[in-house]
């Protein structure tokens, strides 16, 4: 395919297909996008990679999902702050051989779940290359007027809390999620949240991110811990428990609350989705499972192993 | 190198790096960074992914070089917005074959044209895989108090101005580069800049973007273009005018001012570089060159060439 041309096409697709959005006075055809967010609050503003071969292969991926799960995932990052995602930017490298069908239908993966997020999409950069398909997406939100919820807010005797059920994520859960952006909304609304992560490494890995930003320890039970049917029916060396603590790819959340937010939210839960409370924690440093017969060992080191190949990737911010 | 413990060393890096910004409370190491920039005025943000064998090849480039230039591409947009870029996120696919040096020099080099022009690193996505480099940089930047200066604002009548010298950009100008940041801002200061872009896709072709966006046409004089050395060196079969108007890379600015602006410019200029009278606009749409013989001819559609192989990006926002 005629390649200028067909680059010029991409973006003009993703300008034609671009919503007016009040906050987005400037979006794409200039050298730079120019956003108005709420002036009285901080923005948030998270990027991830994604790769094919890492994140993502085809098949079982289609092109519309790696572009639903390259904007996905930085979704999902907004919603562990508790905040409003506002805009997106799409850099993107595609196949050549994979010829524009593939390409306008990851872009139209993208511009799809923006839409169902009220997501605007402010700029990109669409590059054919003769590489596998990289999607970098940077997404721009607003913290609501109760501020970001970080991940080093954990307090002793505070109940761990995770939202929807755990493990097993690379059947298939990974690239259909919805990002719980608007559970943590809810959440955030009914609740004072005290620390909040997304589970994109795994259960294990995740918690002791919230456990040493907060300086804190914790007691998981082993037996509260919700599993997904697919961790159960897989069919490996692994436990079902194991995979919900190490698989990662959940995207649910991870938080704490106080006790009396915590009976709060099970006596009358603010979002629809499942919401279990799988421990507390502890001044204690560390970070113990208890077994049903009431035995206690060392969350195992599980985690970061959901991508494909090796463990390939360190995000922040 | 062990995957993890290094993609985990390399974000400390960038973190332990980062120097404190009172507009960034909260940097790398949560889900998302929170920024809090200018409140009235408008935020400026654009993302440029470089790829490995498209926008730069080992050698001539160094690994540095490669993480210097792809955070200087997009310090080049917010200087064509007359904008003060504030942060920057960092998401790189580094080669595993590489090894780890490359990819602390290739941190290093972005840290270090972040520090020159006081901006924060505020998150990152470091990745490791089999594949060449990929490099996408975010940038945030704040409008000035008299606003973004836009492609779209050039009138008839109004000069049209360039700094430095342009082609011959591949000879190692599009390495090592300056973001004209400082000088866009110091002319929106001295005068009301009606139009800017920043030269990346040539003369010819970014000329082009303006008085499409603009509505107007131009009339350029070809004697009045300034050229590098480079560029007249160069020992193919195109002019040195030829390389200057569509070698790209360049990194300059290219705007329109008022007659009388213009003449302010050149009488006392508030940028220590090259600044350029190099033609008009006009009402007529269309982009005629005058040769130093008269004769008018048609800008020729040069540009979009400055890529090592054949033409790949096309970017925006």
């Amino acid at each position: 395919m005629p390649d200028a041309g067909h680059e010029f096409a991409l973006i003009d697709r993703l300008r034609s297909r671009a919503r007016a959005h009040t906050w987005l006075p400037l979006g794409i055809g200039d050298d730079t996008a120019a956003l108005r967010l709420a002036s009285n609050r901080d923005s948030l503003v998270t990027v991830d990679m994604l790769m094919e071969g890492t994140d993502f292969t085809f098949p079982p991926a289609t092109a519309a999902l790696a572009g639903r799960k390259s904007l996905a995932v930085n979704l999902s990052d907004v919603a562990a702050m508790a905040g409003r995602p506002r805009a997106a930017f799409v850099a993107v490298a595609l196949p050549r051989e994979r010829g524009s069908a593939f390409a306008v239908e990851f872009l139209d993966g993208v511009i799809q779940l923006a839409d169902e997020f009220d997501v605007a999409i402010a700029g990109g950069d669409t590059n054919i290359w003769d590489g596998p398909l990289v999607a970098s997406v940077t997404v721009l939100g607003e913290a609501t007027g109760r501020g970001p919820v970080t991940r080093g807010g954990a307090r002793p005797g505070d109940w761990i809390f995770v939202t929807g059920r755990l493990g097993g994520s690379l059947a298939g859960h990974h690239l259909t999620f919805t990002p719980r952006v608007l559970e943590a909304q809810k959440l955030h609304q009914a609740v004072e949240l005290h620390a909040m992560i997304d589970l994109s490494d795994g259960l294990a890995s995740d918690l002791r991110h919230i456990l040493d930003a907060s300086g804190v320890g914790a007691l998981l039970v082993a037996d509260a811990i919700p599993i997904t049917d697919d961790a159960r029916a897989s069919n490996d060396n692994r436990t079902p428990l194991e995979h919900a603590l190490g698989d990662g790819e959940d995207f649910e959340l991870l938080f704490t609350v106080s006790p009396e937010d915590g009976q709060r939210l099970l006596d009358s839960p603010p979002v629809a989705c499942p919401l279990t409370q799988i421990g507390e924690i502890r001044s204690e440093p560390g970070c113990e499972l208890v077994q049903s017969d009431g035995q206690r060992q060392p969350l195992p080191a599980l985690g970061w192993e959901h991508r494909f190949a090796s463990p390939q990737s360190s995000g922040s911010g």
